[in-house]
């Protein structure tokens, strides 16, 4: 059963202000084309403005001052993240306390805190501490030593090994891995020798890993991910990394070894950056650019070997049109040659 | 041991002929070098045939009207799937039904089809529903409300998250995902408010997905893939994407959010395909490709930003070039100037 | 609590010399900047050979005939293999053998080695041979007939399917896969027939699988990693592959069926190698290159398609200059169509 709110509830909860009957009430989001009388529906992109007159939604999330086409509106500063609010409101529960279930293995010397859940199949090495309502699913595996801040979430068949420390309220999507030995050998002659790998990772507050990413930890100190930053799926961080606050590292980006970036930095997916390489604050980079070397803050890149966007643009214009290009080079070159053979008989 | 087949036996279970003697008998498969008088072995490609004389292989599949150099052949149609059909026939076995092995871990409310495998570390949630003959291996975690189709395969350490819906002969390799939270975050001010993920996916009828593969599930609705479809290892479907039947999707392939992929569609490996976008039916994108819009069909591309396949190739012909153009480039305007001097002096 | 040892001690285990005083004792290593007088620190870049002058290391490990600028030091000839060795000595533990702990599964016939440990969570199926000294961690899935040799080492959810074989000292980290299906296909009409891929992978002695990396069985026969090679995390290979001896292939790097790689070739981050090509011994293929056929050993390349390193650079010097390329023949051809105007003029 879906829980049902007024408008005002609503309006109230999300600091925003209702345009019309605020008495209405509704029990969950859909969007504009697909919502009922008892869905709110949200207009984030103004080019969508019209769609409005056409709805059927009990009320409309939109910013201050749209059109309202006579609907119920609650006017808010940021629709799309009032949306995402709502969603969390009408749909997310809080996971219930199952404490540690029959079949999940916990070491010993391992801290609990209140209201946790550990699935049948999780593993708990020992001298584990896990905070409160932490939940632990299935198949999770939990090296000796680890450190995992209250509110996080650990998925099926995630992995942390020994000694990394995670913060408050992250999410690990199943099949991560945090703390992989990182990819480091000395050259013996024909073949390589392992350096073993004896530093950890921590990830701070809020930062979450997507399906099947990577985070390898340091040779000697700390691979570091701060506050709010977000890898997607199958991204890789290898050793000694920093990466700074609120990122968003998105699907199959690969960073090598001991490269910082900074805050609130965007890399799109299948990017990759080489090693030992500084990025700087707010830089995007484009999906597929190749980082060869540092790159300054507050800017946009792309490519393969990345260049400022403007220019890739540009350059990438021009690909389609160089055997053209080519040709009339020669052109040309044959055409001077006969003005100059003119002129010399002249 | 293998068991053993008469020509006549073989052909008659691939729809076609025998030339020679089909009362030969064989126990198994080989390459035309390798083979025995107790193997089959086969000719695809029309290029070896001169390797047929040399054979010793009990008989050849070949397509009709090859040349048998008096070897005993059983033609068909399409020779590489009658090799797959025997391969099928000689060497895979239906997996024995062990029910619910003591080890493995099973929910409250679970449907159990009639013939099913559950390996000892498997783990089913609740309101889960497992088809006739299912085989679910150590380690796999199924989420609750989980449907699984007749004779689907579930690798170990595989993991379906809440309510995703997998069709009929549907196998998952080891580690992959399907139903991992979407890559959605609505930026509030300098950092990022997660959008709850409450969404599925669903996999149609014989639909394989690769060895560490994601499959996010979508924001409010289905990601969709369609029957038929195969991810190699390492993809990544994002959130809300939809990829029509029988589609190629190579190893580490990444297609972002809400793209429509048509059907018999091939993305060979390492393209990246941006969000938002529609791929036509029939369409091929060479491996490494980038895809920054939509594509029509029937077509094949190549390059990153992705082009007509031959346009690139007329364009990658002239990148080792780009050097001495741009040397003559300069010498023709030294030239003109030269040229241009000695008219105006004239 | 570390041990303690003398610097002649350290010399002797490497095969090295003391300059200064031997008796001094360290417990563990440090970089130069941070090391106290009870750590040995090393100079591998001769660029910082300064810093020598600046260190309170213990010692200073570094080549044959550096300057010492009074420090103790531990001449060796190769620091860094050195440095690597002392991490070894100081920081890793022999595991200790915990044998099968109680909620391991083991399958009927196995053969388990002296000295090993199986955690909990781990599986391993029937007929299975586990070598002397090794370490299966939780959640870890061994499938039946398979083979691991002495001292090797299986991270946790790493998954080894039917009948592969590792050799001695072979370390899969967290969520590697060896011996998924190999991606083959036989085209029915529109549709896709699966061929059974009944071959297996062999990975030699100290073969290393990062995490969630991939290594699919052979279609007939054996997908092979020789004596060595290190694949780092998420790096797929395709069924039917050859990788030579000590090998490194980085993070994301993916290799497409039944290719050769030869002995001690590097391939950089997110290369792609196309399927059925050669790459000769010693070659190194720089990051995010795709290689669209055989390569002659011995040499450096770059780029997508890929082409010797230094054209390479020079053609990726000339990308950002081609608008102005492009701009500069428009004039040219302009001055040159005035100057043929002029001339027929006169």
């Amino acid at each position: 059963m879906l829980e049902t709110k007024t408008l005002q509830e609503l309006a109230d909860f999300l600091g925003g202000v209702v345009r019309g009957d605020a008495h209405v009430t509704v029990n969950g989001l859909a969007p504009l084309e697909a919502a009922g009388p008892d869905k709110v529906t949200f207009l984030a992109n103004p080019k969508y403005a019209a769609k409005v007159a056409e709805t059927k939604a009990g009320a409309v999330l939109m910013a201050s001052g749209g059109e309202s086409f006579g609907r119920n509106v609650i006017e808010v500063a940021n629709p799309y993240l009032g949306f995402a609010k709502l969603l969390t409101l009408f749909y997310t529960k809080p996971h219930p306390p199952l404490g540690v279930l029959p079949e999940a293995v916990i070491g010993t010397n391992v801290t609990l805190g209140d209201g946790i859940s550990i699935y049948p199949g999780a593993v708990i090495g020992n001298n584990v501490s896990i905070g409160d309502r932490v939940v632990i699913y299935p198949g999770a595996v939990i090296y000796d030593g680890v450190v995992i801040g209250d509110d996080s979430i650990i998925h099926a068949n995630a992995v942390v090994r020994e000694r990394c420390r995670l913060g408050k309220r992250c999410k690990l999507q199943p099949g991560a891995v945090v703390g992989s030995d990182g990819f480091g050998y000395a050259p013996d002659g024909s073949s390589y020798y392992p350096i073993p790998q004896i530093g950890i990772v921590v990830l701070e507050d809020d930062v979450e890993i997507g399906a099947n990413a990577t985070v390898d930890r340091a040779a000697l100190e700390t691979t570091l991910i701060k506050r709010g930053t977000k890898l997607d799926n199958l991204v890789m961080v290898a050793h000694n990394c920093q990466i700074g606050e609120d990122c968003m590292i998105v699907s199959q980006v690969g960073i090598a070894g001991s490269s910082k970036i900074g805050n609130h930095v965007t890399l799109a997916g299948q990017v990759g950056v080489v090693g030992h390489v500084t990025i700087g604050d707010n830089v995007i980079v484009g999906a597929q650019a190749g980082v060869p070397g540092s790159l300054a803050g507050n800017a946009y890149y792309s490519g393969s070997p990345a260049m400022p966007h403007k220019d890739w643009l540009k350059s990438m214009g021009v690909l389609p049109k160089l055997p053209e290009m080519r040709k009339k080079l020669s052109e040309l070159e044959k055409k001077i040659a006969e003005l100059e053979a003119r002129l010399v008989k002249e």
